[in-house]
């Protein structure tokens, strides 16, 4: 009695898709509420709006870094859910600890838009940000890990050498992520740096799926 | 004239999982906005921004708590909206009485992580927090409890043993939250382990369902 | 060469509805942002937490009336929008006036939280409140006038009997939405009363469709 | 071995519409969050709400310009990406670019806002709500150059007189939002003129596609 997986309903992956969906567009259009009208000093004072607005470049530089840090998230979201066939219990707790850093993210964006031009504390402001951007590249391994292992979840018409590659890219881009990390402690400038090079490196276009023409 | 039921569209459930996982999404991105950047005491002062950092555990704590808990709650959803076949309009309303104890839960989240070191206010806060988290609990019980009656909305080839399960999990759990309440009146750190238990709880695997070879 | 409606894709409802929903459930989740969580008068002076969450009484009561009037407009929406069998330019923008204001509804919900215990401005809060209900209610009628008037987009088999219902119910909420307008202008109670009043009637559930078994 | 593309899942624009339906809802829904309550000057001193609310007049002003803006956007989106059989990397990063641009809107707006009274900077403040609005009409007609490319991704029967008439209109809506940038140089009034203009003008119905009987 047990099972009857023929007459049961799948657990596809389309609500899955739908929540996530959900989160990465309210976290990335909440980023813009962290970026403050500028106002006069003390009110009623002479104040010019030009230069007010020009002295928000931190917020505009950690607005866009991580606008587009999400939306290549979700680039690759798209991307790689494609190979899903379907969930299991695991997965779905490991892509809420993936969307926990998504949404996570406008947190360490703000401290660094704060803290870029101060001096005793923007070396901290940037560990904290790098280590923000850490996270999502971590759980996301973590998911592909899971996911493609002895082919889990994963569409079983997948070339095994694709896989691989796929597999090496994301260990690849966490470890850059965490060098990333560890050159902000040796000066902020390079941490920066390193965030913006591998924001850069993931507006590449993905891989071409390579499909067997028997699934394993 | 009346009727025609095989002509008439259905109402199925796509769109209240829709705007329930739309719900979801905007409850647990929103949290992260009450984690304020850490600033000087007075403005100018020496600060150091590493400290603010650390300083703002309240905050992560109360924060994690109710993303786990919000999170669990949209995989339970998930896990078994696939049961229910149609809807109707007193569970529509039940819907939207669990939707309104989900997206109040930022509020109470706010209140624990001001007030948790406040040592003359921390076991209201705490009390209100575990009162916050029962509302999810006793509507999401109602729900199923309203569904479940006779099959009145659900799968009918479900068996009647997985049925009283569930049942009886969804009761269980919803006492537990009563004891959490309970707890923290008592002791505040009682009410906080038990709610941290209680989340723990939710992570583990939803019970496989049991379907029937024949519909009843 | 122009036309070719056979070779053309649809315009259909879908997309109209998953934007609708989104708004919903954004404008519903945003409504607790505006309960503040209570603090000291001063900072670092005794405090009973307990008598500030007890004194946000107002907030609690827009918060409840105003989720309610959302929650009660999403139904109504996705009861609705099962009888429309396509959607036009026109009906995109009156659906676009509706949802401006289900979006503008936080903003008078917050006026009358601060102001309802203010007796020099209660009286400003409740019609400015009763005119932020009237406004969904309005476009809302629109919309049904639009898209019912001749069979323009709904469901051509639904009975002209039931059609002749809805339209007058439309009409009759919205002119009970505007006596509760003027009831405010008399006196603030009265206008709470009304809005309490005609939200419990929308709780109501709707009236079964009733479907020609040949279309018109 | 490589491509394979019967067997393999297409990448069609259902995700994609549903992640920008929830990035235009949310940013149309945050709009009303930069509306304040209105407060009188010293708290506890005699104030009247009316005054305070309708010298809120700027705020309604450029919340209803913007969420018109937002609102025929997400119009013109659902109306396009009927045309759109497929997507490709660049079309994802074009559409985050345009989405990056519809989510910026609140920041500007609410700098017209907060500037628009203020003698010495309202001139400014048009400026940047100009350049502002000129950001979605310069990313959607990328988008759609990039898409109507010799029929990159769009419908293959499409009559091609129908796809150069859509062209055109693209560029000549941009080159008026450009003409409105160089309007609030001269004088402020007219850059809101004409971003009101621009707005009344994409009220307009879209124009009717016109479909070959044999694909190209």
């Amino acid at each position: 009695m047990r099972g009857a997986p023929d007459a049961a309903p799948q657990r596809d992956t389309s609500r899955i898709e739908a929540f996530s969906d959900g989160v990465f567009a309210i976290a990335i259009t909440l980023l813009i509420l962290e970026v403050k009208v500028p106002a006069p000093p003390q009110p009623g004072q002479p104040f010019s709006l030009l230069s007010g607005l020009l002295s928000l470049w931190p917020s505009y530089f950690a607005y866009v870094l991580s606008f587009v840090t999400i939306g290549i998230y979700w680039a690759r979201h798209h991307y790689i859910f494609v190979f899903y066939t379907k969930v299991d219990h695991p997965f779905i707790l490991l892509n809420l600890l993936f969307l926990f850093s998504i949404s996570f993210l406008p947190f360490p964006t703000d401290v660094l838009a704060q803290y870029i031009r101060d001096s005793a504390n923007q070396r901290v402001a940037t560990i904290f940000y790098t280590i923000g951007l850490f996270g999502p590249s971590f759980s996301w391994t973590l998911m592909w890990l899971y996911a493609s292992h002895g082919y889990r979840l994963i569409d079983r018409r997948l070339g095994p050498g694709f896989v691989h590659q796929v597999t090496a890219q994301h260990i690849g881009s966490a470890i850059l992520n965490l060098v990333g990390i560890l050159a902000s402690f040796v000066n902020f400038k390079w941490g920066l740096g390193a965030s913006i090079g591998l924001t850069l490196l993931y507006l590449l276009p993905p891989r071409t799926p390579v499909y067997l023409n028997k699934p394993r």
